[in-house]
């Protein structure tokens, strides 16, 4: 499978690397970026064509698949496009800033018959698939708890943030996906915010930390705690407790030594999602050339991006409005798909 | 000092324990309880005197003070005898079921002058003692998330729990004291339950399982998990998150050894209280004796019960309106009195 | 049970704590040392008589045992004197500095009938009991493999290296009983040593750090790595491999958080072996009035005392020849005796 | 850099794998077997040109360099073929299983030019770079003890055995390379062995567990214990301690999630090198890569090779005689000759 990626950021050149040196179904076909500096940067890295003009590549015949890794704003009108130019597409989170745009672009890629993944990474991370799967086997008896932390080591710059979708779009969204695959649907989100660590946060009326308390449909409840200046690192672990065992998701280092001084037995902590997952982004890439080539549904679909997206913004509306947000989810169009008071 | 022990179920057992053969500044001088058995039982294994009658205790001029570690039903009025009698006074939590019999308690004590310390051990661990001197030090700069896990393996009986004071009373209360002495005061407390684990829990109204979210006075935010069936073991665990550090208190294992087979290497894990805490107890006591001996204020006071019995209250009430309550804490007394919409 | 103690050196004291306040079947009669100040403070302490005639003592009715903590050359005497006045003997470990007043002392012991239990601490420490139980019980199958480490944080003056009867002898005698005890009895043993970390003890002949190599008579590998001079803190660990399963016992935190910054992840090390091992001395006093109480063999006697530094005195002279040392275990009197070719 | 892979045993379809998939500096050009069976598969799954006859690959003018993995017996005339033929080459350990054709397969290497470098992983794995990297530029001062563990979960068969050149030369050589690495030259090597846990091995003559000592130039010790039936999994650990630090490493886990159950916490151990090293075995052929196109001298050349093969010929000596063999290493030809009494 040939792979167009369009855009280069962070999360662009991690997608870049793995199609082009890590990844054995799928190869790198060729990059675009805004970026002229940059496109040709990485075109000369990986020994691919490179290109300004998106578009271009959507044309290319030998191109079978397109992922999508541009500012978020970018998304939505580029699956869109590749999906119905026949590209299979992956996509970083979220589709779009708003609902409209996000279930115009799931319904248009479900129109064309594309294989349409997100990129929700530990879905296919092997740590997260191995234990969840040993809850959906039934070995732990139905959950009651689960408890999930995401916390990045520093706030990305403010200007980032104010394009980013807010708080629970940008970052609890990874989370909310995480508890319907591990524990299942949600019928209540409360939010709760502050922007202590970074004021600057604050005042664009965004949070830097977060606590986001759900209900499930089975009666378990779960809570996340987000943060984006955790400040020792990168943190994301995961705890479901159940009636027969309690699963703990957690994997602290980047570098597998201890050193001992008087002052104690010191590990490095990963910095960042790169140190925290080495296989994960890999392994989703290697997932969807599977499913392209066996013509099977990817593990996270556009409509579970709508429902965790979904879920995002209904906790920022109980996070504005101090209030529990009673969510409702409907089975319809083999997925799942929520609504509530005050949906956007 | 001389200890007089009223009440000799499980905790009643640990303080005997402590205060006969393990607290150099205390000793055991009688036990009581209304069961005949026990006390006699416990006469004889601690070698000291045994009565049914704690009143004849309270005259005891060789006694010079009074632990209480019956069921809470009976505390309150035991402090305040044994304060008017001029015994220094340690109970156990909470103090009382309800408010006015709490406060009334807390205020005659102050009337007679003598120490009067609460059973919150955590205050007295090492482990936590260490960890929280630092926060207070500034090490770790001003916290902004708090997270604190106290989970028993199994329920206790339901004929208990109906008399317990329900789960916020009876079991979070230990956390918010926690919350209160890493962080600070608190002006908001949210609530969420289940009762997933135990269905006969269930039916009588009550929890097994529930989320406390804080919002602290100085914007920080915290989340308090309990569960009263973890089924893997008892844990008590709690994370600080500042600006500078972080801290987690963790001590999951009982004995230090691992097993390794093909199936994975196995560390077994504390069962209760008294295998997290093989040390706590015995200085809470230690603590005690030093405050009378010195006429220094215990770490943890009537007003504190009374604090944490209020942020508990507030908790129940948040879970039967499923809305944040907001409280209101008042330095008074040399302590802090919370008040809320809807205090009993 | 009440226990005179003589010596008040560092294990002195440690024994004076556990007798005075944490023993529940013992109690601390007297103290004395040939310091005065050191006897006198002590006295005050633990409120109890002292003296600097450790001779009153064992002439006094009223006490039932004798702790021994002096340097090492006092032991034999006091232990033969106190066994013939009628006091059962618990002995910190050498019994003496040569063999000869070793095997005199045991044998003047044995004549009296009282009990005499050695301070091999790990023999009475819950991590090392309960994981010794499950190798006895045969849940590993036969062991092949042993692995101890023991380390101190730093050397000890070299003062007093010079009477401590020498590495071997002062140091590994905790591991090669420990080795005995755990897998069994050994018929060779090798040795190998340095004097890096600290030139001075190098100068008087000692070493700092050293390998002892031990064949078992099953057929099993042993080796044991000990230094004065591990820098980071106290280390006592071990390992042992069986067919079926392999047990690490290890407890390297004295307090149970972790501290995290950017830096890494840090938690406190051990600093000695009264942070590593906060309960096997009271445990082992217990264990001593239990035995006198119910008339029973101790777990480690005046024969195990012997064993091991025979072993010990092998290990030095394989260090000294740079040959492995043949030894043969022979099974008498209750225990096993070891002899070899060079043995004082 | 074009790489003709030949032996396609495990660790050729490891390096297979790597080659086709994980390394950017380097592409699988063929594969070669002798059995044409698993030539063929390994041809088709890397979609490659596959032989049975070796020689073939050295002739193709479009091949770089060779990746030699075929059983030892057949390392050293296909290093020399392939030198002599202008490829690169890399070869797994060790070269040859005696010392003659060691050292022959070394000197026609060097004198055709060609970059040469042996599978020693650990060189290459990020752990041990990062710590060793550490050591070197002193951050623990001088190392005074050297501790390493290398343990297979199961035996292999005893035909594979019986063609492995024995314990020392196939096993320990991974060990004795990470000790010359991390701490320098060797002066003395002592060898223990047994063959309890598989008397099959035994019956044979050679050994399932071993301990070797060493005797560093520096002074410091050293040992090394390794086993072929560990049960419980695969271990590859290390520990260096210094004047001012002391480094652990290890990553006992595959998997990064616990499973609690009454029983306790549970994790998976890595079963095999494989989960042990997930990154190593391509960093190794990056490596390669990079010195190919840089004209750099490999990190672990034939002469480091040839140590290595020494000291575990020395340490094979030692363990058949009983008696520590004293070494000579000599600086040449950029590298370290070792030489003792009885060398082969």
């Amino acid at each position: 499978m040939r792979v167009a990626l369009i855009g280069l950021g962070r999360m662009g050149r991690v997608h870049a690397r793995n199609l082009a040196g890590r990844c054995r179904s799928a190869e790198l076909a060729a990059v675009a970026d805004a970026d002229a500096g940059m496109a040709e940067a990485a075109g000369a890295e990986f020994d691919v064509p490179w290109t300004t003009d998106s578009g271009a590549l959507l044309d290319d015949p030998t191109v079978d698949a397109v992922a999508v890794a541009t500012p978020t704003a970018a998304h939505a009108d580029l699956v869109v496009r590749a999906a119905r130019a026949g590209k299979h597409v992956f996509c970083e989170k979220p589709i779009a800033l708003d609902r409209p745009a996000t279930v115009r672009a799931v319904e248009a890629v479900a129109a064309t018959g594309v294989r349409f993944q997100i990129g929700f990474h530990r879905r296919h991370d092997p740590d997260w698939v191995a234990a969840t799967r040993r809850i959906h086997a039934g070995e732990m008896g139905e959950p009651y708890l689960f408890r999930t932390s995401l916390r990045d080591m520093k706030p990305p710059p403010v200007e980032f943030l104010a394009g980013s979708g807010g708080f629970f779009v940008d970052m609890t969204i990874h989370d909310l996906d995480t508890a319907r695959w591990m524990v299942g649907e949600v019928v209540e989100v409360a939010a709760y915010g502050t922007a202590l660590a970074d004021p600057a946060i604050g005042e664009i009326g965004d949070l830097d930390t977060a606590l986001v308390v759900l209900r499930f449909e089975s009666g378990a409840l779960g809570v996340i705690d987000n943060s984006r200046a955790a400040g020792y690192g990168y943190e994301c672990s995961t705890e479901v407790m159940g009636r027969s065992a309690t699963v703990r998701i957690d994997r602290p280092q980047h570098r597998h030594y201890q050193w001992l001084t008087p002052d104690g037995a010191t590990y490095g902590i990963n910095r960042d999602f790169e140190e925290r997952y080495p296989l994960a982004y890999a392994e989703e890439m290697e997932a969807f050339a599977r499913c392209v080539r066996d013509g099977t549904e990817p593990a996270v679909t556009g409509l579970d991006a709508l429902a965790a997206f979904d879920l995002a913004t209904a906790a920022d509306l109980a996070w504005r409005t101090g209030r529990a947000v009673p969510v409702v989810p409907e089975r319809r169009d083999g997925g799942v798909v929520y609504s509530f008071a005050g949906q956007a």
